[in-house]
């Protein structure tokens, strides 16, 4: 039998000291991106520094070519396990634009209940990650005010490059793998279903760009004189691009599909009964009917089927008004979203020859620089971490969680499999209403609340 | 029999002193889109009011918004004929830079022997139009000085702003209709076949432009969030674009190819004859095969065959680097060339049709405000005018003119029927190498002399 209840109640004790905390730190501007905010995201960095030494972390704030590093570690010298987690979060926030936009201050943290009696807290990094990192923190707090200790032995890493492109992680990884290495990265990033399911991602999408620039006439020329005659680039890579789907919304890129796995059945079922309504999701980006892949749902042709998208596109004069021109050049931007084992080495090949071998005699095309894809990421549901931490979210919710993919990428992910050679379990209590990135940012006081206690009972799963 | 040997004789002996003359006119810079030579443009404009008023002529510099008209007639008192011709030309010139590309300056007229023993005169104008204009004052004065009169009724029309898209043109025309209507216009703008074969351009094709705009999402869109589910407008466009042609390069709108007719087989005859290298016309623009429908030639291709171009297309992020995003807009530029009597308002609304009915349901589109096309004109090789003037030229060169297309529009031939119900007869006596609008253009003296000789045979055969 746990003895979690008496860390739980203390966590329900303190909530009001924990939610005074989190204000604390939402009230530092730690926008990475901009220059002049760069003392406040070191304040931010050290503000969380001291907080874990306080808590009997040995924390420090480790210098980057960027912004700094919190790593802290917490043997857990009388720990019931050996395990050993490190948990992973950023410190660091989007800017505020538009301001005006804004109801409240962004850096002025404002607590509000909403209409339906739940209370919200809205500042810049409310959620993103301000918000999402203190339930853990909270967490180990609870556990080691309740029990002088914590359950296993954890190391924290907080980024404060996440929103500018985290360029200083992958080096700091690889100067500090040693120190870094655990068993399973717990990262603290993404949503629940709703307020009252929560989820596990475990499917993240990987990532190929490639950008092909088709070449016609060796000169620009005039539409009239030899219009009928010259092969005109725009067409041959509208006719290459039309090429890539099917009527069915299927790619027909020869090849594209191996390693693409079937859902499996209890994951569709699961997917089936959520309540997702196509048509609102549809509605809410102004379309009504989904371009994908005909037989699969919204869910699974944007968490668990691959895609290509042209992301740009030109060619010819595009200026105001007209120019009775046949372009040389015509050029678009494409990249593929994959799933399952995809190589995105293999699938770059076969794109590349897809092109070629719809180019008429005489034209060219070129390629941008092979830039590094990265593979899907998949995390079994079979392991025991995630089903421990099934479990954990289970209990505190009453209603299993939630096996969700998504669409975009969370590079840590697979920074972590790639340099550290490890596994991540991505569990988070966002909502999709939380506005990141947006203005009035916000994260509910249900979701820290839940989030505190369910790392309480995830900590405890894990170290068994 | 007609006296013409004498008139011919004239020429012949005058051709040092028109030459003499044509070059005192190329050196004056009258570049009509730079207003630093405004005053230059009015300088060739009086330049040839005078030379006109010199030859007999009733000759006046008219005021416009821009640059000055020379309106110039004769009425051929003792004139055996009553008929009536409006010669049109243009004394502006485009501008010529690049200015480090000319051999010699471009305007102090060069005059060069070639390694063929031809002579040509190099200068910015020297065949556009200059030179071309020059061959009928000349062939009237050869007319004047040896019968005292012309055989017919000349009203002459030059414009000081072809290269600068002819604003006030139309506005003088409308002004001035009483005053310049005739029985046929003679339009002294356009090449031989070869420097061996005379040519008549008996078909310009029509324009019509237009503008789509597909939108798809309300909002550009994250593609790793959306990708898969969201439609995306470059894939829509791109499938529009590719479906207007068929493999067969076909334009599959329908109803477009209503008001095309077969080329006579007389003239197809003829252009199957003519020494042209369709290899060789595609190698100088760097390709290897024809784009355009099959079974048709390439000078059918551009001179009878109307055409579906996309001049411009873009959407989505088109600068250096990637951006995930699914756009919620893509736009293509399309120009139609048209030939026969094809209706630019019913292929325009058969467009927007064909366009409209490959829309996804929930996107949607939009197109640029309806600017008016233009038909193509086709004169035909049966007129008496056109026929005299063919026989003319057979005369002078010994063998007989080739009945040209042109890809292009002159936008003046437009303007005469729709504004003075004017049909045009286009003779000229440019060669394809003249590098007319490129630095080092040049005019050959033949096609200055035969140019001359060939003006005093047609006012001869137009006369009768």
């Amino acid at each position: 039998m746990s003895d979690v209840n008496p860390v739980l109640a203390a966590a329900d004790a303190g909530l009001e000291a924990s939610i005074a905390r989190w204000l604390d730190l939402l009230k530092i501007p730690s926008v990475s991106t901009d220059p002049a905010y760069a003392g406040e995201c070191t304040r931010a960095g050290q503000w969380l520094t001291d907080m874990l030494n306080g808590l009997g972390f040995d924390a420090s704030l480790r210098k980057t070519a960027g912004h700094p590093m919190v790593v802290a570690h917490y043997a857990g010298a009388n720990a019931v396990s050996s395990r050993h987690v490190l948990f992973y979060g950023h410190y660091d926030v989007q800017p505020a634009d538009p301001l005006e936009e804004w109801k409240t201050p962004p850096f002025e943290p404002s607590r509000q209940t909403g209409p339906d009696g739940m209370e919200q807290v809205y500042a810049r990094g409310a959620a993103d990650d301000k918000g999402q990192l203190m339930t853990f923190l909270e967490a180990s707090r609870a556990w080691i005010d309740t029990t002088g200790d914590l359950p296993l032995k954890v190391t924290v890493l907080l980024e404060g490059e996440e929103e500018s492109g985290s360029p200083s992680l992958e080096p700091f990884l690889k100067a500090n793998k040693r120190e870094l290495v655990s068993d399973v990265a717990l990262v603290c990033d993404t949503n629940m279903w709703d307020a009252k399911t929560p989820a596990i991602t475990t499917r993240l999408r990987g990532l190929l760009h490639d950008e092909v620039t088709v070449t016609g006439p060796s000169i620009d020329l005039h539409s009239g004189y030899y219009g009928g005659a010259a092969a005109n680039p725009i067409r041959i890579l509208s006719d290459i691009v039309s090429d890539i789907h099917d009527r069915n919304g299927r790619i027909t890129i020869p090849g594209f599909y191996d390693g693409v796995k079937a859902v499996p059945k209890a994951t569709r079922e699961q997917w089936g009964k959520l309540k997702f309504s196509e048509r609102k999701f549809l509605g809410e980006i102004g379309l009504k009917e989904s371009a994908g892949e005909r037989r699969f749902s919204i869910l699974e042709q944007t968490w668990a089927r691959p895609t290509a998208e042209v992301n740009g596109i030109y060619g010819g004069y595009t200026g105001v008004g007209t120019k009775t021109v046949i372009p040389s050049k015509a050029s678009a931007k494409i990249s593929f979203r994959l799933v399952g084992t995809q190589d995105p080495d293999k699938i770059r090949k076969a794109f590349r020859k897809f092109v070629k071998d719809r180019l008429p005699k005489g034209c060219s095309v070129a390629f941008s620089e092979a830039s590094e894809g990265s593979p899907a990421i998949e995390i079994s549901e079979h392991s025991e971490d995630l089903q421990s931490a099934a479990a954990a979210l289970k209990q505190e919710f009453r209603k299993a969680p939630v096996m969700m993919g998504c669409g975009g990428s969370i590079p840590i992910v697979r920074s972590f499999k790639d340099l550290l050679g490890m596994d991540s379990l991505l569990v988070g209590f966002g909502l999709a209403n939380d506005a990141i990135h947006s203005p009035n940012e916000k994260y509910d006081v249900n979701s820290f609340h839940k989030g505190i206690r369910s790392w309480i009972r995830i900590m405890d799963g894990l170290a068994r």
